[in-house]
């Protein structure tokens, strides 16, 4: 079993927002064993390379058994919600025997609250 | 002294994710003393009411000594950067014995990565 991640964010014109994500990656890379989870990809919504099917095709092509779509989004709006579940649905009508399931959004999570405490004694400017 | 905090999300033209930051702020609340920081209101950077200098301005009328402007956004792109500095610009120029400052957004704070593990073992639709 090679079970995927697929993280996914909104994508951006500027460069240096879709750097994030693979910041991200490499953060999440280093919290999950390769055991576990042998493989981690980035994929964006839209503007920005690689897209949603091009990173599911990815997940695949290092063979993939089963995918989770993990939204890097503080919530995830009906807009956004819509489009994972086309990618989602249009991947399985190709791969019906590699489980490909929507992890929820970021949201209103009680660690938000923890990383906006150590914010608000930050100043943009320092 | 009367410290503020003015909890901003971008807005939207969907009540249900606007309604996102009311509930941040109650979680923020029930996290800072009343002693330390009396007031927190919210306000949108646009498409939604109150906005940034509607937000500010009831902070005063509310007795803020000093207000830190604090972005629930997961990155602030130049676009919303600039905004958030005129906005404070323009307050300054009003209230200049009222210090008001911009804290970073949320950004790649490890803890998010803390959430994306927990979100990973969820499926949205469950």
């Amino acid at each position: 079993m090679s079970s995927a991640i697929l993280l996914i964010a909104h994508g951006s014109r500027r460069a240096a927002a879709n750097e994030d994500l693979l910041r991200l990656s490499k953060m999440v890379r280093e919290r999950i064993p390769v055991e576990d989870v042998p493989i981690i990809e980035i994929a964006y919504l839209e503007l920005a390379a690689p897209s949603i099917p091009e990173g599911l095709q990815t997940c695949v092509a290092r063979g993939a058994t089963s995918i989770r779509m993990l939204p890097y989004f503080l919530s995830a709006g009906a807009h956004v919600t819509r489009d994972l579940r086309e990618f989602q649905t249009q991947f399985e009508e190709i791969h019906s025997q590699i489980p490909c399931i929507i992890c929820p959004p970021i949201g209103l999570h009680p660690t938000i609250v923890d990383v906006l405490l150590t914010r608000m004694e930050q100043n943009l400017d320092d």
